[in-house]
């Protein structure tokens, strides 16, 4: 019988192919099943795959079921029912509602005796693990957090759905001189206008009127109208195939003061072809840190915040002690 | 009745010094007491300065005992002693003698029923949470650590035992061809060389010879020939007010592969302007975790890969996870 950490994986978008391909990397696990709302046979995995609604009886199976879907509509009420039932991970990151979250999936746990990791990957995640680290080791300071460069889908979506637009990918992308002060201790100040800007690619239907879509854009509250907001047309096939990648990145600053006002910088950055791969492999971690944790007795719901580093390691800690620190 | 926790400074030299600067800008903490091996009286300081050999009477008023001395001659034995008598934090860091010492803090701390935090700061420390993190999070991939610009107390100490030299800096210089090698995932065969160089300034006695000088750096085994290194000689007014910081800082960098090729960079940099204070804030926000930690149940001795991140903070975990995640 294997002695490996048995994923299962739940919904199988671009996060849960990145778990299957992140798991392969990770010799002490194996997926033992996804389970998706569609048709089982109309997936294309290696895995086996089975429906949604079939969980319940995968309870003695799975030592961590990775939950792979969306903060808005699936993790509400698909994180809690699976925390129920198994010890669980997922990448819940609606910041504002991250208390909320917790309540239900702590109360879930708590009811079914496991242990939850919930959002996790990059920001929320390793980014709120660098804030805290930060703070707490320069207290007197600023800290700032620069996403990109690299593709939002939500703005992307945003643009899809204006009038005349056929497609869309939106780049965030963070503005040099703003991550320079912040390594001085001096964006305190700035404007979001002044942090990040944005670049649109976008793709008009036939006949369509780009002035008024270029408008549309640069003009859309919440999204766009903060920012300085570039647009560029280009045909369907050139988009696909110079943007059909989902790169993503970003930075966290602090500068802090110490003694007599010398000056600190810490600085964590991630630089990612691909965001929903590295998404997912920080969601393996997770998932070999959940399983270890509640072998030694722990139970509820969890942020990375309270997870010791060494538990997302394969190593043991003999090792790591002689090799790493 | 104050509830600060309650911290003791082993050790008054630019740690130490550090430390007391550190604890001022945090207000859950205070320190009770300096003790020092030199005379008391000879230390100026506005805390109260005991003798060293006192300290097993502070067991009461103690929380926890930073250890600011060296890992040369001063922790080998001051920290076992100490653990047997303190929740203990120190910065042990010769990196091949750290499971021998991490044996005898365990002992130690196992029979004073303490919890010691060992090798705290930023390398080890810092850095290798960074190490362990990076490579669970990518385990297909390659690693590398750069230091500095910045200054290297054991090779200036090496440079003013040459004959003629009055006394030195050395800057350790990362290179940046290789530093974004390793970005790129291409650092795995840089040699010694190629990552780091040396810079030296030198103020020589009256009548020495500079060239004997120069050649006696460069060709030093260990400490200077496997680098480019460069001489550069000056007044001693010069080098101290030119050179009288002590900067440092460093990188650690990793790249993997995800999926179907695709490349993903984590960095973590440090740029310091005081080398010795970030490394007291550093100790500082262990003190904190050393302490409550203790207060929960753990006891012997541990290094910063098993801390969770959320004790460092002074803030409670509702509010991390209000404001932070």
């Amino acid at each position: 019988m294997s002695n490996k950490i048995r994923i299962g994986i739940m919904g199988y978008g671009n996060i849960g192919k990145g778990v299957e391909s992140a798991v392969k990397q990770n010799k002490d696990m194996e997926i033992t099943a996804v389970f998706s709302r569609r048709d089982p046979s109309s997936i294309q995995t290696e895995a086996t795959v089975y429906p949604a609604s079939d969980i319940a009886s995968f309870t003695e199976k799975i030592d961590v079921m990775i939950l792979c879907g969306g903060s808005a509509t699936d993790l509400p009420d698909q994180g809690p029912l699976a925390a129920s039932l198994f010890n669980t991970v997922d990448s819940f990151d609606t910041h504002a509602r991250v208390p909320e979250y917790f309540d239900k999936m702590n109360t879930a746990a708590k009811k079914g005796d496991t242990l939850c990791l919930y959002s996790c990957g990059w920001d929320p995640g390793l980014f709120s693990m660098m804030r805290v680290l930060f703070e707490s080791m320069l207290p007197q300071g600023s800290e700032t957090t620069f996403w990109g460069p690299g593709v939002s889908q939500g703005h992307s979506d945003a643009i899809r759905r204006i009038e005349g637009v056929a497609d869309a990918r939106q780049y965030t992308l963070p503005i040099d001189s703003a991550i320079e002060a912040a390594r001085d201790g001096k964006a305190d100040g700035l404007t979001t206008r002044q942090k990040h800007k944005r670049h649109c690619y976008v793709t008009a239907k036939a006949g369509a009127d780009k002035e008024a879509i270029t408008k549309a854009i640069v003009n859309m509250p919440n999204y766009f109208s903060d920012y300085d907001t570039t647009v560029e047309f280009m045909d369907h096939e050139t988009l696909l195939k110079e943007h059909g990648a989902i790169p993503h990145g970003g930075f966290v600053i602090r500068n802090g003061k110490t003694g007599d006002n010398n000056s600190e910088t810490m600085e964590f950055s991630l630089k990612l072809d691909s965001n929903p791969e590295f998404t997912a492999s920080v969601l393996v971690a997770c998932a070999r840190a959940v399983h270890r944790m509640r072998a030694n007795g722990t139970r509820g719901a969890l942020s990375m915040l309270e997870v010791p580093l060494a538990y997302f390691s394969s190593a043991g800690i003999a090792d790591l002690r002689t090799g790493k620190i």
